[in-house]
């Protein structure tokens, strides 16, 4: 008998049919002789249609009070899900942040999470009950309602599974598991049995947008096996696991492509302290997010520097960076749309050398050049022309010996 | 400076737009000087929705759970009138019924306030917060969600006024207070200034469909001035206050008609101890109400016994009583589908004589044959039929002086 936590994301909730199975799978789940504590997204769509409302109400919403709101979505879920395992004749309960006592930190819309007494939920499993906790929701010490930020119903699974000393959190998702590559572009791409914590923060920073960044941390620092697999099929999907536990030892996991990239080069910077604070505070004060950061020396006292930003934000930056430029006696501003940023992850990358080496042969073997290169102890990510980002993807995925049957 | 909790009903808080309207209301209360405690109901139509979403899950949702659900409905409006004030920079923050610590005994759909405590609601008031409170839930003395049945924000309203020992609770809704007569049916009908608690508690049980029963017996209990208002008028509404607080002391204060009455009456009934048991308990196991009774005695051991119920429940009520006058040996059952109940209502009867000679006389002269009669210290009532409804109440509401302009 294990205690086993399962969150289920919205498409899985979208409507009554689709709780229906949910309730299902629960309760196969449960008569296994296992305790279950399930944690609920907002049914698909409701938390945008919320934001419109509040949005429709004040141009800038008070935090406290959108959370208040957004709260509904997975009260609606859970409740709906806890009435169907009851007319089953399965003894089930919704909580709510607040009655699982998701205790966060008062950080409206983005909120952390800094205890969670689990009382409650035990006493209800000790009695046999399922336990269906709205997701994405806390409350801070005064009991305020709080909501966890975008996909955090992710890290309220992962993060009461660790309370519980779970056995393992599955997050039902409409993805059957991890890719070594983005089957769309790659068709020979497989899906893992396993990862690490690790390579799955790089993914996820990367693009495959599978589980919430933050929930792969708690994860990771409570050592909680997540089983990321599809609520549609029954096949097992993809482990998410200490790098110790026994996993296959790949070199390489997974090559990923985000095509979300644009790039500014501020050329002959002046090389003088504080001048990378000038360039990057007001994009910062701006909102802008900075990826990558490369700078090359030159002859001179002078340097090139390179950034990347999310495709949106480029022209924003460009007319911020034109005017800093001008400030700081840098010759000229320049920047790319047209690119992509290409990574191969895996933490079998620590012992093997060659990897590097490998990936930029295989590019050049395809005459895809290179304009950018930042590495990570477990990641090699390359920005190239965007044009090439399929084939890139494939033949880095042939060329580590990640294409099926091979 | 006072203290001034207002309710706005469903009708009030329909969409945004109404929503802001409430706001204004609630800002030139805020902006006299006054501390504004506000209790919302949810969107018309939206607790409706709710249920109907819960029967889909479920034929028989759990009652713990569909509380859950419905608590979203207020969670909604408050959250988003909250939004509202404070982006026109009126602080003001939203409470749960939990939050606001509205503690209920554990009876979910129907619950009932045991306990306010108000430190956390007099706190936001002495900072000069706008205190929100979604109307309708509280939650048992184990944190579980409760609502307190329909129309409960009126209760809701009054309780948490009585709690702060407010100087009024203002009930804004869909109409602008306290008829003598319905309009529709008497034109000379005219707004009351003031009616008494008890009165009112006459008016609502006799269809008045104002205020929820319960919340003016609270009101009562606890001697709290309730205003009923409209929410699109500047208008005084009707005051619900105490009867020795002053107010104009009519004879009469309304006259009131139902029209959603069935009349059964049971023949030759037996006159045997336990009789009336064996008619009234099959009746109330198929859940059905019963208004009036009034047995009349006969000569021989034998009575007469007639009660009205609902009209929708007279098809099942008759078939009921056959049984039972079988079993029994009752000689006949019949009943009326064609019956309305006219009511006069008054605390001035307590000190007139004459108040029931002279209802019978006025619908004597009219040739307004009287079926039944019941009377309670403060009200009259005579079931008549259906089609001298309009007309009873008419010459009534001029016979006792209520016409406007008399």
């Amino acid at each position: 008998m294990s205690l086993i936590v399962q969150k289920y994301g919205g498409t899985s909730v979208a409507d009554i049919e689709h709780i229906r199975n949910v309730a299902s799978r629960v309760t196969k789940t449960y008569d296994q002789g296992n305790d279950v504590v399930v944690i609920l997204s907002a049914m698909a769509g409701i938390t945008d249609r919320l934001i419109g409302m509040a949005r429709e109400a004040s141009e800038n919403p008070d935090k406290r009070e959108l959370d208040v709101l957004l709260a509904t979505g997975e009260q609606t879920t859970s409740a709906l899900l806890a009435m169907i395992l009851n007319s089953m004749d399965y003894p089930a309960q919704s909580l709510m942040g607040h009655q699982a006592e998701v205790v966060t930190d008062h950080c409206f819309g983005n909120a952390r999470i800094v205890d969670i007494r689990t009382d409650r939920i035990k006493e209800l499993l000790r009695q046999r009950h399922v336990v269906v906790i709205a997701g994405f929701q806390g409350c801070d010490p005064r009991g305020n309602i709080t909501t966890l930020g975008r996909g955090g119903s992710d890290t309220s699974a992962v993060a009461i599974a660790s309370a519980l000393e779970a056995d393992v959190c599955e997050i039902f998702t409409d993805v059957d598991g991890i890719y070594t590559a983005d089957p769309n572009i790659c068709e020979k791409a497989r899906k893992l049995k396993a990862i690490s914590y690790d390579e799955m923060l790089n993914m996820a920073s990367l693009g495959a947008k599978v589980l919430q960044i933050r929930s792969v941390g708690f994860a990771k620092k409570y050592n909680i096996p997540v089983h990321v697999r599809s609520s549609f099929t029954e096949e097992e999907g993809t482990m998410v696991v200490n790098e110790d536990s026994g996993m296959e030892r790949l070199v390489v996991s997974g090559v990923t492509h985000d095509q979300n990239q644009a790039r500014i080069t501020l050329k002959k910077v002046p090389d003088q302290p504080g001048v990378a604070a000038k360039i990057f505070t007001p994009i910062a004060e701006a909102g802008i997010v900075v990826d990558m950061i490369i700078q090359n020396t030159r002859a001179g006292g002078q340097t090139d520097l390179t950034f990347t930003v999310p495709r949106a934000s480029y022209k924003t930056a460009i007319e911020i960076e034109k005017k800093v430029a001008a400030e700081i006696g840098a010759e000229d501003v320049f920047g790319d749309e047209q690119i992509a940023k290409v990574s191969v992850i895996g933490v079998g990358m620590k012992d093997h050398s060659g990897v590097a080496s490998t990936m930029f042969s295989t590019l050049a073997a395809e005459n895809i050049n290179i304009i950018l290169i930042s590495t990570s102890e477990i990641r090699i990510s390359c920005i190239i022309e965007e044009k090439y980002t399929e084939l890139a993807v494939r033949v880095l995925h042939s060329a580590f010996g990640l294409d099926a049957g091979s």
